[in-house]
């Protein structure tokens, strides 16, 4: 995480410092793993204070523990332009269950977990990384394909389309878009309408499935079961057809619009 | 490594690449390890090329494929104020095996390989980490304490001494000092007396160890046998005494100088 890219000069230290292990967490989670140590790379401006790096790392620190993760060791470096962390996270996975981006098939339902978009409102300095929805449904379930949404359900839908030489049709009244995405669009009138935060705002940090047709309802059953406070949604499903579609009461449009782009 | 730190904007950006893996391989040399995987984490500026990307990888991939090491993750993100690579390393070392910081003993003999000072002139771009050495170093000797020189011979000297609780005395007449460092204080007048510059001058990356004195003539003698192209210098030994003392033909004075500090 770099400052005035994920952060600002204004963001609590113990926020910055948990969003940079965290984010990683989510990576994990996407594969169903179990973090088990992490490596912090830590750039400081000429003029910090140690109180910064305390507070840096206790954000770290307490998440770390949560999770019985180990913060095993790193460097400190000067960087003259501002803060930056970098995260390097070992997770263990079970050897024959790993989700990837290229296993969704044709006939597959999506599902996402949680609500999307409007993330920049808070959610992402205090997001729950997946990691106990990530490991229950690898164990539990065949994951055909899976990622954590960190460039937006749009942008990252496509990673998982392309790796896996597919397309998809989302259904447009069943993606849950966030409370905090609606507020803002309701706030700035001119703004993003709330379908279209849910859809390309990154830094969500949901997870992103599919699984065969054949296990959609048992598994929304068993989610029900397992995490009864979290939601988990089926959003369309996956077509041979490529490209990305989206179904509304006037019909079906092809999605033209991308998820977050790091250099635009 | 960071931008206008590490290296400027003129570094070559395969060298930039390669210093950036070295500089890791080095650490795992001081513990006689193999490195295994890295992961790399790429700040960009604004404007960058993909020939920019290229280069930096081909410089790490070069030396990864030297050493069996692969690039296996890491993540690319904007950095407004300039370039910067992270890299986290794994590596492999003997259980039994391991040199640390801590276990210098008084009376131990002190090593270094190759010579010291003046890295800038051009070494701290292109060494070569003494990833060799450091495995047969742990794998045929007791090596009581191991560190890689980055901060200089004064400043991780007394990273040992400090680990230990020990002190140390150094003979003048025995430390390494560079052609490097020889010929920077020539050019320049006013510049650091290569001793000034052996003992201080950052990022040499070779190897400073201790052994019982009764291990420091087999080791010489086995050293020049399986390495002898390289040098490899005894330059004192360790004491019961706290601090760091310099032996001349004029008598033995504490050295004050620290070596390289990261935030000055």
């Amino acid at each position: 995480v770099v400052e005035d890219v994920h952060f600002t000069r204004d963001t609590s230290p113990q926020k910055i410092g948990r969003k940079a292990l965290a984010r990683c967490f989510s990576d994990i989670a996407a594969m169903g793993g179990r973090p088990t140590a992490a490596v912090v790379t830590l750039g400081l401006p000429a003029e910090f204070s140690p109180e910064l790096v305390e507070a840096l790392y206790s954000g770290m620190r307490d998440l770390a523990s949560t999770w019985q993760t180990a913060i095993v060791g790193g460097e400190t470096v000067r960087n003259p332009a501002g803060l930056f962390i970098s995260v390097a996270l070992i997770g263990l996975v079970q050897r024959n269950a790993i989700p990837t981006r290229s296993g969704a098939k044709a006939g597959d339902a999506i599902f996402v977990t949680g609500t999307l978009g409007g993330s920049l409102a808070g959610k992402h300095l205090d997001f729950e990384p997946r990691l106990a929805e990530g490991q229950w449904l690898s164990q539990n379930f065949s994951i055909h394909s899976m990622i954590d949404l960190s460039d937006g359900l749009a942008g990252d839908l496509r990673h998982i389309l392309e790796a896996s030489g597919v397309g998809a049709e989302l259904r447009r009244d069943s993606i849950p878009v966030s409370q905090a995405a609606r507020l803002r669009a309701r706030e700035n009138g001119a703004g993003k309408p709330p379908l279209l935060a849910a859809l390309t705002d990154g830094e969500d940090f949901e997870l992103l499935l599919t699984v065969s047709s054949h296990d959609a309802v048992r598994l929304l059953d068993a989610w029900k079961e397992k995490f009864p406070d979290q939601k988990l949604t089926c959003i369309g499903r996956i077509e041979s057809q490529p490209g990305l579609r989206l179904r509304d009461s006037e019909g079906l449009k092809t999605l033209s619009v991308h998820g977050y782009t790091h250099f635009s």
